[in-house]
């Protein structure tokens, strides 16, 4: 399972009654975020998700709106008595820029880890001291937690987007491991995928196992133009969260000007892509009220929610009925 | 005239529905921010103060909740097209700080100037492109628009408090200089305090002038210990607003550990200082209602008010009839 929160809506500058663009996602006991800008500290105590527990900071990008606040939260951070090292993921340039702002803070209690542009998918492990993140391939995606993905977006400075897969195990079926006679000792590394030698005996997964099921993916798109990328990039997402910084068709202009899009850019990459729900982000603070704007979008795609500040949802796993063997 | 606006009145971190410790100083059409925490840009648009025309951010020191508001705030000031430099002060060590948060921006449109712990008085004149400070004496205290003061306190990291006077020159007697035949073309001259030589002719300022009048005197003072020079440095302020981080003298140990004060130290400072009001702001978040703790505070000094967010007072001459001589 996987909760969303959006913490803050906002893009540009951060206005009364709006926090600027964020979300927070907790797997298990732990938490990841996504962009810090001022003010991300403030939503995080309005939706009491507690500080302690934040393992993995992920930045889309370097400008203001989605990075000032990150002096301010590991201050308090740390204030909160964390220690354990918290892991940054960024483009291109982020270890400059964070440096700089880092550098401010003085004095904190843990170790920070910059991982700037990865060059693959990122494996997340769930450990006793949290959410790790490991840069090469360790093992197959079975062992990892959570597999992180990034996708170079088209925006004014470099910026990645993020998907998220939490992969799930093929059904163990108990029935066939009794009738085969399998020791109950070797259940568990079967179901993990592993092949077992056991004197002349020789134990597949595949003597035990259903078939692949699916797991949950959540992706994660600002601040950008409508890349040919993204559709394959988000393909398929439980839950897709993308920047729609302007609400009109008539200001497509200021969306090529800015390196943003409207509405219906975004509503179009969440057909494309054929994901299961998408919430749109990042407002100009120009719009007013977001939510009047609902109907330049369900036209492409119905499944949308305009989002609001603390709007949140938790993703499972399908009904495990679905996709039995 | 110098308007007085407390942006917001909490300490140690932002926290919902109360904004880190600030005020904004209104003179003429022009303005001065004192500390800039997280989200005081965002005090500043709930109070409608705009951002063009800032010219002077005092910083009291480099701790988090007083600067880490700086890159957003500067950033905004850019997007509102500000083009003239803006003026730094703070005191040592501040520069390094600020190089951080500053590198982090990214494209600024003006100058910043760092005046990094001033060894004495600086003057601040109103120009044209507004509010324009002079580190060394230029003529006497009656070209200068307002006189900035600073006083090296007692916190865990370099700080300072601050006092800005406002001198009011002497009432100009029209029927002395008539009386005695000033030709008309010096009087100007006369009333700015110079001496004017006219062929065998000598006019001497005191001729048309009457005696000193008092100004107008401001002063903001956090995070300290009530050092023993505060009540000289306060001497008499029109308004003067000070830290008070914890409310109850049971808090006292706290209090010195972290060099912060108790209400009744605060209040102590204003009455030794003979103000003639005292604002107190910078309430550590777990205070939940700072004003019910009023009654620590008025027994030892009555003309206190406990701050709240958005407080505002305009600060003018003592009546005129008050001083003539």
């Amino acid at each position: 399972m996987l909760n969303i929160t959006l913490l803050g809506t906002g893009g540009g500058m951060p206005i009364p009654n709006k926090f600027l663009s964020s979300a927070l996602l907790r797997y298990q006991s732990r938490k990841i975020l996504i962009d810090c800008g001022e003010g991300t500290q403030v939503a995080m105590r309005v939706n009491n998700t507690g500080f302690k527990s934040l393992d993995i900071i992920c930045l889309t990008h370097g400008h203001g709106d989605h990075i000032f606040g990150l002096p301010g939260l590991l201050s308090t951070m740390a204030n909160s008595g964390r220690s354990t090292p918290v892991t940054i993921i960024g483009p291109l340039g982020i270890k400059d820029k964070l440096e700089g702002l880092i550098s401010a803070i003085g004095f904190l209690t843990f170790e920070i880890e910059i991982l700037e542009s990865p060059k693959a998918d990122l494996f997340i492990q769930l450990k006793p001291q949290g959410l790790v993140v490991t840069e090469h391939t360790v093992g197959n995606s079975q062992t990892s937690d959570i597999i992180l993905s990034t996708l170079n977006l088209d925006h004014a400075t470099p910026c990645i987007a993020y998907s998220m897969y939490i992969p799930r195990a093929p059904k163990f079926h108990l029935e066939r491991a009794l009738a085969k006679d399998i020791p109950k000792i070797y259940w568990k590394r079967l179901q993990k995928g592993e092949t077992v030698k056991d004197g002349n005996n020789i134990y597949l997964p595949k003597m035990v196992l259903g078939k692949a099921r699916p797991g949950i993916k959540f992706s994660y798109v600002t601040d950008t133009r409508p890349i040919e990328a993204i559709p394959d990039f988000i393909h398929k997402s439980d839950l897709f969260i993308c920047e729609g910084t302007y609400s009109n068709d008539e200001d497509i202009e200021k969306a090529i000007n800015y390196k943003h899009m409207i509405f219906s850019e975004t509503a179009n990459l969440a057909r494309l892509g054929k994901v299961k729900e998408l919430w749109i982000t990042h407002f100009s603070p120009s719009i007013e009220d977001p939510k009047i704007h609902i109907n330049n979008v369900v036209d492409i795609f119905p499944d949308t929610r305009i989002g609001i500040d603390g709007l949140s949802k938790t993703l499972a796993y399908p009904n495990s009925n679905d996709s039995e063997d």
